[in-house]
């Protein structure tokens, strides 16, 4: 089985993130931060040193300031509600996944906020001039993703955080396809809230993920509840970053997250670059050789990251990935990866692309395999 | 180690769930839902059985009505703010936890709700008739909790879920404590909401929650995010379970989950209750016995669950919680166990409780222990 699919859950994990959630499930897998006993403090422990390593990763001072969620799509709940109000103006991007749009379209529709999207062009790139002009005396937040999950396409973050800074404007991006593989800096590029994954690029498991909000930054929290911490009051807390983690934490799962932080330090963030850089250059290069093949993106490592769109000829993305499946052992993602106005944008919103997104397991031979199979598939379409 | 912190979360857990788990992340950790390849099917078809099992537990017709959530206070939240309008009223309980109290008191300070707090006894008991009492014409809800995380006392749920229906109003039922112990039947009860964790009686690991929401009821979502379904629309889908399950589930998780309810219903979830009864009784017994000693809750284990709230003289329950840690590694729980209004019922907000919670994988022996423990630090007391 060739996996290809690592921009919905990176797959395999390295072993050690196994071996550390088994061992903290079967050890010491007590309820952290809620009872003092050796086994919950363990547990405790082990979560805080996961919060360290990930401030440090991310250039955030306090690590009370990483919070955990359940997933990226909740930390961009997160961020998007509890900064907006009533009136509030709101600039995004076409190429965002529905984890930004769906929360923002139902705020909008509940009459709470204006939208503005800012829209890509044919190989997904924004231009931040764009955002600039769209900025109005309202307007309280920019929201926007920091890689394409369709095309991979990399976006100006940082002249976007530079411009959301000069005009008083909170920045939230989210980092459900870089972090883990690109350079992350939450001061460097103004970045208020951040929103990430455990289960892609970090190579934690599914069931973790991350939310980094400045200090001092008054967002309401989406859920309030048991926080173990100044249980005597009927009002959730508001310190972090316990304000956002009511109820009992995935606790192994942050170690395993820790686990893949880890690693990734110990193997250097820019070697995982280079080589998912080398494996997708590779790709592009072949696969654009075939023909009848259309290969959507800028088409350049610099520009993108392990993301690659690919349609055969006017031929369904579902049945192309059915093949590479059934024939081939090739796991793929088809359709619209949950991105309309992406696919909108790059115009497959009718025919969906075959999506091939590459990881730090991939091997080179594994990607020859694949420009093989395209080849073959193409040839006898 | 002695655990007796079950009511935190239970552990260990069965083998299966630690084997299931571990083999779904090693085998098949693709991102279930979101492509059709044979990695992610294989996980989407695993927790498609945990919703089955799960259904066939609770008596669930649809077991697309079981929907998977972070944690059970997760579940609480959605179910409470999904179905509260402005201007509603709503019924709860003393002895609640703060995963009912906070969301409920969070919507009394913005103005939404109004809430009347039904008082327990001295041993935490919920009289049927002070609910039925305090119905107005605007009470939309009546949330509680099926066992007392403090004193174990179980309530009348099957009463007032009769009560709520007569008077045509939405029961929801907090089964933090009671999932995988005690008999919960949806429709025999009329429970519209059922919330429960997935990692205490469950047997389930952490990072796992649930919700039943009864069929046709219009409860809005928490969070909006990529379903992987209807994926060209910018609204949330209104379908079960995809509504509320926005984003990468907890794969590996579920499975795990699916594994402990196996194990609950191979053993007899009545054999479990049975050996946890026979704990918590001798536990009673004994240790009421104990001068200086003061136990809370109904003391008789048809009335209770396998929690047991001490105090040893005046003594700060803390303290005693470190000594029971310390000198004889035992695990307990002191405090206020989130639950500050279920303490001032039973008159112990100041002091706290030293909580003593038995699990499926507690022995006699352990048990003899415990009481030989509090036996001891009385005397030296």
């Amino acid at each position: 089985m060739i996996y290809f699919d690592n921009a919905a859950t990176s797959f395999p994990k390295p072993n050690i993130v196994y071996d550390s959630i088994l061992q903290a499930m079967k050890e010491y897998g007590a309820n952290p931060g809620r009872s003092g006993h050796k086994l919950a403090l363990k547990l405790g422990r082990e979560i805080f040193e996961t919060r360290e390593i990930i401030a440090q990763l991310f250039n955030i001072d306090n690590p009370m300031n990483v919070i955990f969620t359940f997933n990226c799509t909740e930390s961009l709940n997160v961020g998007i509600k509890g900064i907006l109000k009533k009136g509030d103006h709101v600039i995004t991007t076409s190429m965002e996944h529905n984890s930004v749009l769906r929360p923002l379209m139902d705020l909008k529709r509940e009459g709470i906020i204006e939208v503005t999207i800012v829209r890509g062009d044919s190989a997904g790139k924004i231009d931040p001039i764009d955002i600039e002009n769209n900025i109005k005396e309202n307007t309280k937040l920019i929201v926007m993703t920091h890689v394409s999950n369709l095309t991979g396409t990399i976006m100006p973050v940082k002249e976007i955080g530079e411009i959301a800074k000069e005009n008083g404007i909170y920045f939230l991006v989210d980092a459900a396809q870089s972090a883990g593989v690109y350079d992350i800096d939450v001061k460097e590029m103004n970045i208020d809230i951040l929103a990430f994954p455990g289960h892609k690029g970090l190579l934690g498991p599914q069931g973790t993920g991350g939310l980094y909000i400045r200090e001092g930054l008054d967002v309401k929290e989406l859920k309030q509840g048991g926080t173990g911490s100044v249980s005597h009051l009927l009002e959730q807390p508001k310190i972090n970053p316990d304000r956002y983690e009511s109820g009992t934490p995935n606790g192994p799962g942050i170690v395993g997250l820790g686990s893949g932080v880890k690693y990734i330090l110990q193997k250097g963030i820019e070697n995982i670059r280079k080589h998912e850089e080398e494996l997708t250059s590779h790709f592009i290069e072949e696969v654009s050789k075939i023909e009848e093949v259309k290969i959507y993106g800028p088409l350049n490592v610099k520009e993108q990251g392990a993301v690659v769109a690919v349609n055969i000829g006017t031929e369904d993305s579902s049945e192309i990935s059915y093949i590479l499946d059934e024939n081939y052992n090739i796991c793929v993602r088809p359709g619209l990866h949950c991105a309309p106005l992406a696919h909108k944008t790059i115009g497959t919103f009718k025919q969906g692309v075959v999506r091939f997104s590459f990881g730090p397991y991939n091997t080179h031979d594994e990607i020859e395999q694949g420009i093989k199979a395209i080849r073959e598939i193409s040839k006898g379409n």
